[in-house]
């Protein structure tokens, strides 16, 4: 078992990693007998996991109800989240209640939302099932639901109880879901860490056969480079923004194409490769180093460029949504080697769509 | 001019109270030249100030864009916040924008929680025009939006930039809500204040005649008692709850009646006398105390009594989804003499009932 603390003062808390914790009511610590307790899921994962995890937390002595939600990014929104209060509300579970957010990114942001809100603050547990949210989302306290104009504008800083990985649900999961996770994977080595980026190249292929040494190494490895940026930036001021490394191209497709049709790492798959482009272009990345990402992307079977449909010019609007826009400005994380990175305003938005085309050329 | 601070380390700020302020655009600091912000208003204030008010701001150098709202507690709502992020969004206004909530506590709450949401977070500025958000719900940082089956279930506790109070604003109140502001101004005697209580029994006409020294007392004397209660005890972890006098009956009104039927200040002024009779019946509060409240609420124009279609028994559902509830159990707000209350776990259904059939048979 592996065990990481996110430190952030009295709202520390536990990342548990391990295969089997689905086995253990002690695992969802700190819930405890006598604790009342919703379990938030969707449709695909309520016949796999919830009875299991009901029945054992049932017998530990917490009361549990639960509400499936439908499955996919396009369900993250207000509308959705609030039949979690009207689940909450109909028992009704008090501002003592404990959420428990059993799924991948979209019901961990949206669970973690909720329990940021309902009666203005619960405790909520996370309980990523997918590659992507245990090596990203579920780690670092950023919790939102998307807007029809926007991903993620509307939500909270909320950090959980404990996050309790157990890799046992990666067999379950849908190869592309797996990819998407890589995707991120990969995004660590890019923007911080020119070690494991290495790593990963020799080991892509133990962890697409989901070899339990190998992915239990890597997921523990991303959590301990996000909890060591989210201890330094909770609030995104500087830091921690490296983190989003392909995002604001990625948020540009994923609003462009419709939430859902392309998955978030596949997004962020391309985005990072325009990103590279772009760096590339300012003179600052070299064009082997941008191959040496094309090539470990494509070996995970992600994207590296963005759909044909979409013309460069239709990103800008979406980007300059951004969160990182400041002053009606655009700001790009963007690669100085594999393994460093930072935070850059004022790139002139010809050299954008450039960098964007060039990633086109190859389709 | 007054000034109180509320104090909260790095989180205080200022409330200014005077005639006036709406003609100098130093009294929305911190805004300043070059600035972005976004007027959040409904559509009775809107012919009223916001013409005015943005021409103001504009002339300062700060770049104002506005959004109209549907006037009403039953637009208290998720739904319509999202209207507030859908304009925020078409602009785009980014991270770095200002909220202006420029209205009662509909506009007040729904505002502030929308800019605790946006983006995770941006500033905003209190500018209460009725009374009652004036003495209570535009200080302390307490936003939410409401969901059928409750009152401000689903908020945050996000404090303001600053809190900017114009007592020419009560000229254009009607009465009804200059009475709903009175019984929040009657519950600060209640709950912390006798001496207050009693100024009050001898300044009540020259509030309602709109006494411009006396109001501005009157609201100032409010705020100091507010904001002393907030920087105790912000996250209502103890003391704050004593704010809620009242406010456990009267939301059950309020929800049982449909939002907007009656009045927050009128529920909660039949709420504080049901809460003196459940006191009565616990043998610590005197007869003659509940009867100085309702001779004061009485002269104020406001209930005394819940309304005649909603049955004891039909409060329970609603007071069991307070959020004071814990472990299933009912926290009553409870006077313990004018000007000394308590929050008391505990107290039977029944004495509640029969609390509530006491103030019904005035009827």
């Amino acid at each position: 078992m592996e065990k990481i603390t996110v430190s952030l003062g009295d709202r520390s808390y536990p990342i548990t990693i391990a295969a089997g914790l689905f086995n253990d009511p002690a695992s969802f610590w700190p819930l405890k007998a006598g604790d009342n307790a919703m379990l938030v899921t969707n449709q695909t994962l309520a016949p796999i996991y919830l009875q299991k995890l009901s029945a054992l937390l049932s017998a530990a002595g917490v009361k549990v109800d639960q509400v499936i939600l439908p499955d996919g990014e396009q369900y993250k929104t207000l509308a959705v989240m609030d039949e979690v209060f009207t689940a909450l509300l109909q028992k009704p579970h008090g501002r003592d209640t404990t959420l428990i957010a059993l799924g991948g990114g979209v019901i961990g942001d949206l669970t973690g939302f909720a329990a940021a809100s309902y009666q203005r603050g619960v405790r909520f547990i996370q309980v990523p099932t997918t590659l992507l949210s245990q090596v990203d989302s579920s780690v670092g306290g950023k919790t939102a639901v998307n807007h029809p104009l926007g991903k993620n504008m509307i939500g909270a800083f909320y950090q959980p109880a404990s996050v309790v990985v157990d890799t046992d649900c990666l067999a379950t999961l849908p190869p592309r879901e797996l990819a998407s996770g890589l995707a991120e994977v990969i995004k660590y080595g890019i923007i911080l860490d020119g070690d494991f980026f290495q790593w990963l190249e020799q080991n892509l292929d133990a962890l697409l056969a989901l070899d339990e040494k190998a992915m239990a190494y890597c997921i523990r490895r991303c959590c301990e480079l996000k909890a060591e940026v989210v201890a330094a930036d909770e609030r995104e001021t500087g830091l921690r923004a490296l983190l989003n490394l392909g995002h604001t191209f990625g948020h540009a497709i994923e609003a462009h194409m419709g939430y859902g049709n392309w998955l978030h790492g596949e997004a962020v798959a391309a985005g990072m490769v325009m990103a590279a482009r772009t760096a590339e272009r300012l003179g600052q990345f070299s064009a082997a180093d941008t191959d040496r990402i094309i090539a470990l992307l494509l070996r995970a079977g992600l994207p590296v460029h963005g759909p044909e449909s979409m013309a460069a010019e239709e990103y800008l609007p979406h980007m300059m949504r951004d969160k990182k826009v400041l002053a009606g400005e655009l700001r790009l994380v963007l690669p100085l080697a594999i393994g460093r990175s930072e935070v850059r305003a004022g790139v002139a938005h010809d050299m954008v769509l450039a960098a964007i085309n060039d990633c086109q050329k190859s389709l």
